[in-house]
């Protein structure tokens, strides 16, 4: 990694500042990330290149629905299907996080998907890591597990000074292409431009035989559901960047301490730069009914999107919130702010939400558990509905981990 | 079309508004763009969404090589090719507008590329249609006819009332849409953001077969180089803009009317929504040693970069600029701000420059004007030589088109 940094800064310039992660790593990461060595102010944040305000990134879910509405109806017939913000609808009626698209060539499917947001971290490689894991998370949701090439997408802040620029950049760059070489794909393009928000992200690009995806319609009654990561990833990363603002923290400092929150904050991100390849492997050796990818409409909205596209009437109702710890308390001292417990504050790069047949669920868990060393939660059964989506009254939430461990992030 | 439009507006809102193309249509376009009917404010300009001050949306060429060299040098040996902004490395030093990338079955490759921009035409559906153009033109420079499939990118901007992007959004996507078809593409997802600069792109992706794709780094000595789409849609695009500007338009106004100002426009935007799918299709009946499309880095960049990846020892004289009438001048008046006579000045969804054997070549650009009713020029040869590429010191400017035809665009 020193390399990779003395190729792009004068070698003379280099000091040892450390950014936030390194700099409060009291915390061995049981996959740690590189110390990040550079010549930037100790204060640098990259968050502060996309000034959300507190509107997220995304158009409303409705308006987005709107504006889409002329795109898929199609007045010469020639339209198939739209995918955009991880709602696809096709003739056929399925919702899928990836664009599956047969081709020319012996019966092989293109599956393929896009997503790019703002910094949400402030350590530009791990920034890098959570943006690529996010894109593939779509590939993996349709139960894909090879990637046959990523693009990436960056846009370079009109706001960072040059040196900020020569340092983020490569770093970000670095963090997406370690992530796609775990994942066993290599990234080879891009665009990258300039524009007043920082924004990264890429494009997933497979080519399938019809056995290497699971169209997410199959769910039958007697299915429960399972998450493969815990949910909180966006009240973590608000609640740290509050530390630094009196007002804010105020809202939460008798629930938690600062030493919770930076906790919280390191599991999030050790938990949105991992990769659900394992969670989407396991899908075809346990019979998955289908799957989605919790991203930004929460762990409800994209449980009721998958739900809307069964074949079979039914609905989903879930009992359990697997969450970072201390991050529930928080959500609730903070009112309706993140709306956590009603399963609508958003995640990036979350886990998979899958419909597992019952006998093989907790064998499902106790795998995943075994091959990667995270653990897994059955949240909520299928039962006969009209396709849509529950969380009950008061849902059970788990701290995760339930236990703080000496030394250990989970 | 109009129903298109009042699926997302209510109809009684709908009023007989036309953008700037329509209003001063008095040239019939020989493929004429459906009028827009919205109900925006008259002086709406779509270009008011990104402000570029001139820099132009592309980090500079030289910071991108620089940012891009760790991407590219792979410590642990796993990185195969890195390809940003039309530069493609690869281990076996191919530069290609594309990245093509063998996958797991039957011998195919995927080749994929990705674009996208701001806007720089005030006509939000000719918009869409010129990114949609834009990104397909990286597949055709390598002779690739067929895509499989198109994802669409978009940044609605913050700045936008939200009638500005019901109405706007619509429209571009509608734009996309339509040359997606024409290309005998679809659409089938992308992702919709918010960000202070409207962004519109995509990412075009096909799989083929070996004899499907043209590598463009076969030129030998005597081939000659064709190009497909007259130079200067930068000029143009800056000139109608400053006809509302007075101290501008005084730098021009000795030189050219309103009137030809308002053709250059629209010849612009003719050229950049035109596919360079017959360009593509036409080179392997002629036997095409090479291509690349011109772009944001002008005609001397992409030729450059061309001739760096030649196997052979050449190099690319030019002799001859093909210039949308007028703007020579223009760019002339305007002292060293384009560089276009020197090669330099930016094209969106330019031309395909192409490598042919020097006896094929006139046959190409008569059947590519049978077939599309658009001219094509040889402007150059190739010599033995250290892979570079020149201008000529006084070449020729050949106008486009030659004389003004009553009722005719060209």
């Amino acid at each position: 990694m020193g390399d990779y940094i003395h190729t792009n800064i004068a070698q003379d310039n280099v000091a040892m500042v450390r950014l936030e992660l390194a700099q409060n790593d009291q915390i061995p990461l049981r996959r740690p990330f590189d110390p990040l060595i550079h010549d930037l102010d100790p204060h640098f944040k990259l968050t502060r290149f996309a000034d959300l305000k507190g509107r997220g990134c995304k158009v409303p879910q409705e308006v987005l629905n709107r504006l889409l509405e002329g795109f898929q109806q199609d007045e010469n017939g020639h339209g198939e299907q739209s995918h955009f913000m991880h709602m696809t609808m096709t003739k056929i009626g399925i919702g899928m996080d990836a664009a599956v698209v047969p081709i020319r060539h012996g019966g092989l499917s293109l599956v393929q998907t896009t997503d790019y947001f703002y910094p949400l971290v402030d350590d530009p490689f791990v920034m890098g890591k959570i943006a690529c894991s996010n894109v593939l998370s779509d590939l993996y949701a349709m139960g894909v597990t090879e990637c046959d090439n990523m693009l990436m997408l960056l846009s370079v802040s009109t706001k960072m000074t040059e040196k900020e620029r020569d340092v983020v950049i490569p770093l970000i760059m670095k963090g997406f292409k370690e992530t796609a070489y775990e994942a066993g794909t290599t990234v080879t393009g891009g665009q990258t431009v300039v524009n007043p928000w920082c924004t990264i992200g890429g494009v997933a690009t497979t080519v399938c035989q019809p056995n290497e995806f699971i169209i997410p319609d199959n769910a039958v009654v007697g299915d429960v559901l399972v998450l493969t990561k815990p949910l909180g990833t966006q009240v973590a990363v608000n609640a740290h960047q509050w530390v630094d603002q009196q007002d804010k923290w105020n809202r939460i400092k008798l629930i938690v301490s600062e030493e919770d929150v930076r906790k919280a904050y390191q599991r999030s991100m050790d938990s949105m730069a991992r990769l659900n390849k394992t969670a989407a492997k396991l899908m075809h050796k346990y019979n998955a009914h289908g799957a989605t990818d919790v991203t930004g409409f929460g762990l409800l909205g994209h449980a009721q999107t998958l739900a809307k596209h069964q074949k079979n009437e039914v609905s989903f109702v879930i009992h359990n919130l697997p969450v970072i710890a201390k991050m529930a308390s928080v959500a609730k001292a903070c009112g309706n702010m993140f709306q956590l417990l009603q399963g609508h504050s958003a995640e990036t790069s979350g886990g998979l939400l899958i419909c597992l047949p019952r006998e093989q669920a907790a064998a499902y868990c106790k795998d995943i558990e075994k091959v990667e060393g995270y653990q897994a939660w059955i949240i909520g059964i299928v039962e006969k509905g009209n396709r849509t989506a529950r969380i009950i009254d008061k849902p059970r939430v788990i701290e995760v981990p339930a236990k703080e461990k000496d030394g250990e992030l989970w």
